[in-house]
C-alpha cells in the first residue's frame, strides 16, 4: 500500500506517524510546501512575545529525524500543485530545484490547513503588514521586530490568536492598538462575555476599536498610516492582520472533489473525501457541528491530531473508526485573563432559532476560605425542553480551563444541566470548592428549567425604558453606598421578609445582588409570598454593570 | 410540616439551606451539639498551618446570621441524644445548661457526620495527642502549638487528612514524622502511584516509616514517647492521630434504624433511612459504590453537599431526585506535589475479583515547549471487556486537578477509555497539549484492549528472576549512559530496524524507555518484523525506578 500525505504538520504528521505504527510495510511520502515539518503552529505567537525564547522548542520533528523514526519519505519544501484523482497521481514542484515529477498512490491523505484571510484593502501588501501562519512568517514578523525597533503595532482582527498576538507584542515591548470589525472581540463569545474581556484590555492600556474596519494602509513619514472606516487614522509601525482563516482547499477544489458551503472539503464520518481513495483531515475539512447539525470548520489543533489518528486506523484496518465531529472547544491566555468557551454561544443559537436559555453565574477559582481564590464568569446554554447542555462560556482567571473541559465532556457525552449539578468534582480548598462552578451553574440552570427560578438577562433590564421592572438591591447597606442600579429600591436580604408590604404586587419585581446569589433567596422568598412576577438578575450586578459600560 | 436536622455543617446546613428556598413555611429546627454551625472543616489543617491566616475565615455562617437569613431555628450546642421513631420525637441536650427536653418531628434529617478512630493504644489520653474533626480540636492543636512550641511531630496516618497535616505542621515549623501501618501513603492509590509521594516527602526531608505500628504512647521527660511495633521509639512534642474515621451512627443505631455492614446508616436512593420519616446525609451513610456495587462511605464534602440539596427536593417535592452514589473522587496537596484519585484503584478490584487492566502514562501539564510544563504521572484501570473506565489516579504537580475532573466525569457517564482518547480538552499552550494526559492514557488503553499493544507491568519485570523478559533499552546513547535496567541491551529506536537479527525470538521483549512512549514505537517495530512475545513496560523506566527503589 502506497500512501502519500500532503501537509506535514499537526493532521498530516499525525497521520503519518500513526500510520506507520499500525503498518510497518506500507509506503509512505509526506509532502510539506515549507521547510518546516511536525512545528508549533500554536507557540509562533509565543516566541514573538519571547515568552518561548528558543526557536528550536517550536520544532517536534525534523524532516531527517521523523523520516528516519517512522521509514517515512518526508519532502520538505516540496509543493503538491496538482492531484489526478482518476490516475491516482499528484503533480509535484520541488521549490528547491522548480523541478515538477509525478507521484502515484494508492490512498491520498489531505491536510493542507488553512490559510489567513487577507482583503484587498488598499495598500496591504505594503512592508510592515503581517500575517502569521507559519515558521517562515514567525520569522518575518520577529526580525522587523528586532530590526526596525517598532514601537507601536496595529492588530486587525480580535479573534483568539488577534488577542494572543495583541499580548505577544505587548509583552514584546510595543503599545498595541486592536481594530474590529464586530461589535466585540472574541465572536465566539456572547456580549455579555466579551465585556470582560473589554475591560481587561483597558487596565493594560491596550486601545482598541471595536465596530470598526480598516479601510486602507498607507505610508507617511516613514511609518505606516492605518485609516478606519471611521475616518480615523493610527500610525503605526506594524500591522498584524488577525482577520481570520479559510480551508486551504484550492487544490482540492481543482481536482473536483467536493467543498462543502463553508468552502471546506467534505468528508464523511470516516473522514472519506468524495474521492473513494482521498482523504482529508485538518483544518481543511468541512464536518456536521454535533449540536447545531450545521456544517463548519473546526480551526483547532486537538481536533487535527484526533482526526489524524482516526483516519490512520480507518485506512489500515477499514472504515471502523468514527469522527464524531469538533465542539470547538477553546481557550486563550489574553494578558492575565483566560478566556474559553465550548460548544455554541447563545447569539449563534439565536441565529439558527435552535431554542436556548442563557444562565449566567460567578463563582470562584477555589474555596474562598483558601488564599488566591480568583473569580470566574461562568455562561452557559441549554435547552429548555430537556437540559442539554447545548454550549458554555467562561472567562476568569485561574481555573478555567478545568471547568470549560468539564463543560466540553459534558456536551460531547450529551449530558444535561442536571448532570452538571452532580459532577463529582474533586475537592480540597487549594483546587475547588465543595460546590465546583461547574455545579453551580447546574443548579440554577436546574432551578430555571423547574420553574424554581425565573430568570432576566442585562439585555432585558437595560431595554426597560417604561419602568415594567421594580429593581431591588438586596445587598448590605455598606455595598449599596458604593452604588446600585438607577432607581433601585434598598431593602437588605436579611430584612426582606418584615418589608414584604414596600414592595408593589403589579410589578416585575427583580432582586439582585453582586452575583445572583443572595437574590435567588431574595426571589424564592418573594415568589412565596405571594408575588407573581419575580425575577433573578441573570449573573448579578456584575453582569449588569460589565455589559452595560 | 416540621423537619428537625442533626448536624449543622456540610449536609446539615446545605439541606436546611435548599429546604426553606424550596418551602419558605415550613417549620426548620437545626441542632448542632458543637458551638459552630457551618464551617470549612477542609480548610482546618491550612489554618493550623498558617496558611488560611484569619480565624473568621472558617466560618460561612454564624448560627444568627444563617437562623435569620433563612428563618431557621439554629440549635447550637445542642445535642441530640435520643431518637424515639415511633413517637417522632429527639430528645435534646442543652449543653449550655444542661436541660434536656423533647421536640417532636415530622421529618428527621440526620447528618452527624463521623468521628475520628482512636485505637485504644497504651498512653493515647495523654496531653499533646491530638485528633482532628472540628474546629475545638482545631483551637487545641493551634493553641498547643504557639504556647508549647513543639519542635517534632508524630502523625500516625498517613491518608488524605494525615499528609495534610504532615505539611501543615512542616509549614508550621515543626519537624515531622509519619508513621504508616500500610506499605503505603494514601490507600486510595496504587503502589506505584503512592511510591511518588514517598520519594517527594523524602526531598522534603519528612521522616516516614510505612508497615508500621503505633503500639504505645508514654512521656518521658516531658516529652512524649511513641513506641512502635518495631521496637523503636520516637521521642516527639506532639501526636496527630490520623488513622481514619467512622461513622457516628450511634443515636441512629440506638433507634433501631438500620445499619449497613460498614456502619454507616442505610439509605435508599432518596436517602431515606429504613424509618419512612427519617432520612439521612453525609458521612454517616452507607451507600453503594457505582463501580463495584459493594457497600462504601464516602467521607467527602462534595457529595455531602450534593446529598443535602437533592435530600431537601426529595422532601419537599416527594421523592423524585435519584442521589445516584459518588465515585470517591478525592485530592490532596502534599507540598508541592498534588495527588488525587477517582473510581476504583487496581489493588481494589483485583480484591473484588473485578475483570480490570491497569495502564500507566507520564504526561505534561501543558505543551513541552511553553515555559512552566510539569511532569504527570496518570494510571488508570479499565474494563478489559467493554473499555469501560473503572479508576484513575494521578500524581503531579500543576493540572492534575483538571484531569481528575475528567477522569471522574467519564467514569460518573460510564465512558470507555475509547471515549478518553477523544475528549475535545481546551488547547492552547499554556494550558495543554495538543493530546492531553487524558486523551494520551485513552489512546494507551485502546492500544491495550485492541491488541495493538501488549503491556507488561513493573512488578511483573521485578519478580523476573529467571530472565524469562530480554530487556532492550532503546533510549539514545547518552540516556543509556547515566543508567539503565539491570541486563538491558541497548539498541537506540531509531537503529531497531537495523538490528533486528541481534534480538532473539523465544523471549518475551520488552523494548523500554522513559516512559513507554518511544517503546510503543519500538513494540509495533518488533511485532510487525515477526516478534511475537513484545510487551511494552507501562509507565516506562520513570514507573519502574520509583516503584522499586
Ligand atoms: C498562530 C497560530 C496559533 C494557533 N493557536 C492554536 C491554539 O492555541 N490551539 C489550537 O487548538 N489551535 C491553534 N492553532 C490552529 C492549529 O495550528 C491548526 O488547527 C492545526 O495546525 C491544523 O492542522 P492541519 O494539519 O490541518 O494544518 P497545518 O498544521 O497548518 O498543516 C498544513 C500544512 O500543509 C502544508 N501544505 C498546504 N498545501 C500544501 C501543498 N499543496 N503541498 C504541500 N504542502 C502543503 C502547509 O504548508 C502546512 O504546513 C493556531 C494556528 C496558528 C497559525
Ligand atoms: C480536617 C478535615 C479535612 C477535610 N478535608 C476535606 C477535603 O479536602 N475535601 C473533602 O471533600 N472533604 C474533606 N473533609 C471531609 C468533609 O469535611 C466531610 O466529608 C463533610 O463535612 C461531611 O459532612 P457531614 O454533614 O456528614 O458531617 P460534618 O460536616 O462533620 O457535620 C456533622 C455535624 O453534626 C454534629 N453532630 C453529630 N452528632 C450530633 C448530635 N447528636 N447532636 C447534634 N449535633 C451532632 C457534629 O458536631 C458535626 O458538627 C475533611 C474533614 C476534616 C475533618
Ligand atoms: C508529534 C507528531 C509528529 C505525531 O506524532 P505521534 O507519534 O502520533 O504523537 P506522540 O508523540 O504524542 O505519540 C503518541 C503515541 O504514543 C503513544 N504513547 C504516548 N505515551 C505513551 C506511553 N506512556 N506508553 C505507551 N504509548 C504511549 C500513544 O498511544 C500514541 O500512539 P498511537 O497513536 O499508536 O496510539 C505530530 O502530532 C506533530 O507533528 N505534532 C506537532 C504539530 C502540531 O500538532 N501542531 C499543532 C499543535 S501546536
Ligand atoms: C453554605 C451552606 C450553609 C449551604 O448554603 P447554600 O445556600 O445551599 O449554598 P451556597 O451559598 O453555595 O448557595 C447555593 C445556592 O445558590 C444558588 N446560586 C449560586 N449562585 C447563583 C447565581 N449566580 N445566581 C442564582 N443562584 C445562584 C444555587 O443554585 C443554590 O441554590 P439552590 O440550592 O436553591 O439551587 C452549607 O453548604 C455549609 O454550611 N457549607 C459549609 C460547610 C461545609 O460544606 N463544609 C465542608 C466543606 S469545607
Amino acid at each position: 500500500m502506497k500512501y502519500l500525505i500532503i501537509g506535514g504538520v499537526a493532521g498530516g504528521a499525525t497521520t503519518a506517524a500513526r500510520l506507520r505504527r499500525l503498518d510497518e510495510n506500507c509506503e509512505i511520502v509526506m509532502f510539506e510546501r515549507g521547510e518546516y515539518i511536525s512545528y508549533a503552529n500554536c507557540g509562533l505567537p509565543y516566541y514573538i512575545g519571547g515568552t518561548i525564547e528558543d526557536r528550536d522548542n517550536l520544532f517536534v520533528q525534523t524532516p531527517e529525524t521523523f523520516g528516519q523514526r517512522f521509514n517515512l519519505d518526508v519532502r520538505n519544501l516540496s509543493e503538491v500543485t496538482a492531484i489526478h484523482p482518476a490516475e491516482k497521481k499528484v503533480e509535484v514542484k520541488n521549490l528547491r530545484t522548480g523541478e515538477v515529477y509525478t507521484e502515484s498512490y494508492d490512498k491520498l491523505v489531505l491536510s493542507p490547513g488553512a490559510e489567513p484571510v487577507k482583503p484587498p484593502l488598499p495598500g496591504i501588501h505594503q512592508e510592515g503588514i503581517f500575517t502569521l501562519r507559519n515558521v517562515p512568517d514567525t520569522d518575518k514578523i520577529k526580525q522587523y521586530i528586532e530590526e526596525r525597533k517598532p514601537r507601536h503595532a496595529v492588530v486587525v482582527g480580535a479573534g483568539f490568536i488577534g488577542l494572543e498576538m495583541a499580548e505577544n507584542l505587548h509583552q514584546a515591548g510595543l503599545d498595541v492598538t486592536i481594530v474590529e470589525m464586530a461589535e466585540q472581540v472574541m465572536t465566539p463569545l456572547d456580549y455579555s462575555m466579551a465585556a470582560l474581556v473589554h475591560q481587561h484590555l483597558k487596565t493594560k492600556h491596550v486601545e482598541f476599536f471595536l465596530n470598526t474596519a480598516v479601510s486602507s494602509f498607507s505610508k507617511s513619514k516613514g511609518r505606516l498610516e492605518v485609516t478606519l472606516n471611521t475616518t480615523r487614522k493610527i500610525e503605526t509601525d506594524m500591522v498584524i492582520l488577525s482577520i481570520g482563516v479559510r480551508p486551504d482547499s484550492r487544490l482540492a477544489k481543482a481536482a473536483g472533489l467536493e467543498l462543502g458551503q463553508t468552502g471546506g472539503i467534505v468528508v464523511n464520518e470516516f473522514l472519506q473525501t468524495s474521492d473513494e481513495h482521498i482523504y482529508a483531515v485538518g483544518d481543511a475539512i468541512e464536518f456536521t457541528n454535533p449540536i447545531t447539525q450545521t456544517k463548519m470548520i473546526t480551526y483547532l489543533a486537538g481536533p487535527a491530531n484526533k482526526q489524524g489518528r482516526i483516519l490512520a486506523d480507518n485506512l489500515v484496518k477499514g472504515h471502523h473508526r468514527v469522527y464524531k465531529g469538533s465542539v470547538n472547544t477553546a481557550i486563550a491566555k489574553v494578558f492575565d485573563l483566560t478566556v474559553a468557551s465550548t460548544g455554541v454561544p447563545g447569539k449563534m443559537l439565536g441565529k439558527l432559532n435552535i431554542p436556548h436559555t442563557d444562565s449566567i453565574t460567578h463563582a470562584s477559582s477555589h474555596a474562598g476560605y483558601y488564599p488566591g481564590a480568583l473569580p470566574m464568569t461562568v455562561k452557559i446554554s441549554f435547552s429548555p425542553e430537556d437540559g442539554r447542555l447545548l454550549g458554555a462560556q467562561i472567562v476568569g482567571y485561574d481555573g478555567v480551563d478545568k471547568r470549560i473541559d468539564l463543560f466540553s465532556t459534558a456536551i460531547q457525552h450529551g449530558a444535561t444541566v442536571y448532570d452538571l449539578a452532580e459532577i463529582e468534582h474533586a475537592y480540597a480548598p487549594p483546587f475547588a470548592s465543595a460546590k465546583d462552578p461547574v455545579n453551580i451553574a447546574g443548579m440554577v440552570a436546574q432551578n430555571i428549567l423547574e420553574g424554581v427560578t425565573k430568570m432576566v438577562s442585562w439585555r432585558e433590564i437595560s431595554a426597560d425604558s417604561d419602568g415594567e421592572y421594580y429593581l431591588l438591591d438586596i445587598r448590605t447597606p455598606d455595598e449599596y453606598q458604593l452604588g446600585s442600579m438607577e432607581g433601585a429600591v434598598h431593602i437588605p436580604l436579611d430584612e426582606l421578609r418584615d418589608h414584604l408590604d414596600e414592595i408593589p404586587r403589579d410589578k416585575k419585581v427583580v432582586p439582585f445582588c453582586g452575583v445572583g446569589l443572595r437574590a435567588h433567596v431574595a426571589c424564592r422568598i418573594l415568589s412565596q409570598h405571594g408575588f407573581e412576577e419575580v425575577y433573578n438578575l441573570s449573573g448579578g450586578l456584575k453582569t449588569y454593570e460589565t455589559a452595560t459600560q
